[in-house]
């Protein structure tokens, strides 16, 4: 079980009404917080103590149909949700570009590599090539971790060589670095890319 | 009159059926195009080329109802356009954050500042203060200008002061960084930040 440093636990919250908890399943979004969310407050944490500058970007939205009443705001009528070509969060730390997509899995065994589209990939591959520090934060088997986008590739090429379609538990386990979930920031992911990328043993 | 290198004008096209174009008007959107399409365009050369990654980010949307119908997408039926508290583009380039924001006058005079609102200065101050690299396209008095985030900050806190509202037109031109416009990439917006931040007599 994760506890907050205040010893708060960072349990599921059982809603009268929901189903029961499965057995081995421990996704982040049946613990009552989602990932997003605890993103959304680190990112408010980083932003308003002034050591990092990270949004999410808006939804990517086709807009087709907008109405524009006298005297109100425009409405949008008909708009269909787009796949996004890019990453969800970036910013600045240091100067330096951050680039990141958060992702979570169910599965107790592995995390699948459906969850990324060749078009993420293709950007990630971009950014790393411009000098950004790009990462996913992957949120499975009851854990956090930050994964470098470099490590990402060699999963993602390996499913393009022989077909394996996820990276095992064990794989992430040792390629990942798990970040403790703390209470503010929740998801103290800068302090891996300081250690990566700005301590004196880093690059 | 601005020509490209291939001798194209940059001059408005005149549609039929629109109105006569207003002499002194020389607004960037008059031009039949847009310095949207035209950063577009940029930003698209700089990716192919692997100068920079740079992208818009999608128009910020709250979404209050969504229609899920059997067999296909999911449709937004009410929407409504939200202010953004960023800017509109960013990205890196050889590692460094950038980020920046795009507008247009049609004014013949000055730049009005009313085309910011304050969350988007402060957003500005916090990216500068992270070390990344702010700066404004401004399209105006038929010309194309880089203005420094930090150049754009004086002008807004004399706003503040004495409570002059805009960016004088021979200010902007003493401040500002005049790009011509090219072929492709269109707007080199780059080229000034190289200059301004990677050459040997900057920062």
């Amino acid at each position: 079980m994760i506890r907050y440093p205040n010893g708060k636990s960072y349990q599921p919250i059982q809603q009268i009404g929901t189903k029961k908890r499965i057995s081995g399943e421990s996704s982040y979004s049946n613990r009552g917080m989602t990932l997003e969310a605890d993103l959304n407050e680190t990112n408010q944490y980083y932003l308003v103590n002034g050591i990092a500058v990270i949004h999410k970007k808006p939804t990517p939205v086709q807009i087709v149909n907008v109405d524009y009443p006298k005297r109100s705001a425009a409405v949008i009528k008909e708009a269909y949700f787009k796949q996004s070509s890019t990453t969800d969060y970036n910013g600045v730390y240091k100067g330096r570009y951050i680039d990141f997509e958060a992702k979570e899995t169910k599965s107790t065994t592995s995390f699948p590599l459906k969850n990324f589209h060749e078009h993420q990939i293709e950007h990630m591959k971009q950014v790393e090539k411009q000098g950004g520090i790009c990462f996913v934060i992957i949120s499975a088997f009851g854990s956090v971790y930050y994964l470098s986008a470099s490590d990402l590739f060699f999963f993602w090429e390996r499913q393009k060589q022989n077909g394996r379609k996820s990276i095992r538990k064990d794989e992430l386990m040792e390629t990942g670095h798990l970040m403790t979930l703390g209470y503010s920031p929740r998801i103290d992911y800068i302090k891996v890319v300081e250690t990566l990328h700005f301590s004196d043993e880093s690059e």
